[in-house]
């Protein structure tokens, strides 16, 4: 941020009186800046035994698969942003469940949600920000090419409560992470292998 | 938004080239400029049967009890800033436990995020938001002078689950809710009157 956003006059990198943190604050108007975290929601869109991944058509990541996902608009819950997302980037429609996982990724000035969902059918195509969509059994998710450590440790916890019932019968909890670190390179079976 | 933050050119409001919502774009450096729902991160501090809360010295609702909570800073997790908000409202030192509860508030644009936790010890004393902070058994909230739905609905969940014992063996689950409305006027059990 270089200029003011209400009055386009030039912006000073300060902490104001009464605050702790650095602002970009304007000398003219007087208007503090504020800059906060985003939150990114999407869905585990199921369908039977399969889950439905995205080829990402974008960068960061373009050509690695990842559940659908994307920045919360205004306006909109957590809930409703992930069915958007899920609609836009795969052209499916969800029926969406509890919250599954929230994911903290602070060095990139984000949080991560993650819904439980049933696809309403198999009506899917890939979005403008998907080179392709498809189903997936577990034992066919491409670990190795998968987009973010988010999605990574999502797909795990859901396997591993599906696999013990916690999915079906929902006993299954919260799941909440932070991520500190970048990727790490991860086997077929998706743990690491560092 | 009137100005580009990057350029200082006026800005103007249309929907970009494949996106779907309006957005302020600057046609001299052609920044799309987003603007995101923000976290608000809180805890229910505990000690022994006592709740901590925290009567506001800012506006909305000044005057009013509130449990801690404040705006989500850049680099921090939310966990992170719900103990920030206690320390900085209520000078209290706090052991953040789990995420007890996660509410929209979509007119306002905030996402609404608190977590268990309990106080390290008893020096606690008002911050520069807070005209005072107390501990309240349960049967002392006071129901008609809080300040936010959020605050009335996670106080409500969390005596429900420790009345019933979820909050002792841990069995309570992440409760979820959607603020479509303004605050109902409510009688002094916590119900609304309306």
């Amino acid at each position: 941020m270089k200029f003011c956003s209400n009055c386009g006059h030039a912006v000073a990198l300060r902490i104001p009186e009464g605050d702790t943190r650095p602002r970009h604050v304007c000398d003219n108007c007087h208007t503090i800046h504020y800059v906060n975290p985003r939150n990114v929601v999407g869905t585990v869109p199921v369908w039977q035994d399969k889950i439905l991944l995205c080829r990402r058509a974008i960068e960061p990541r373009y050509g690695y698969w990842t559940l659908p996902a994307g920045f919360m608009e205004i306006g909109e819950t957590t809930a409703e942003a992930g069915a958007r997302e899920t609609l836009e980037e795969a052209g499916a429609r969800v029926t969406v469940g509890e919250l599954f996982s929230i994911m903290n990724v602070p060095h990139v000035h984000q949080v991560h949600l993650f819904y439980l969902a049933q696809l309403n059918d198999l009506d899917i195509a890939a979005g403008e920000e998907s080179l392709e969509v498809r189903l997936f059994d577990e034992e066919e998710i491409p670990w190795s090419q998968l987009a973010f450590p988010t999605v990574i440790h999502t797909l795990r916890f859901f396997f591993e409560d599906r696999d013990a019932g916690r999915v079906r019968d929902g006993s299954f909890r919260l799941h909440t992470m932070d991520i500190e670190k970048p990727l790490q390179p991860l086997g077929p079976d998706g743990h690491s292998l560092s």
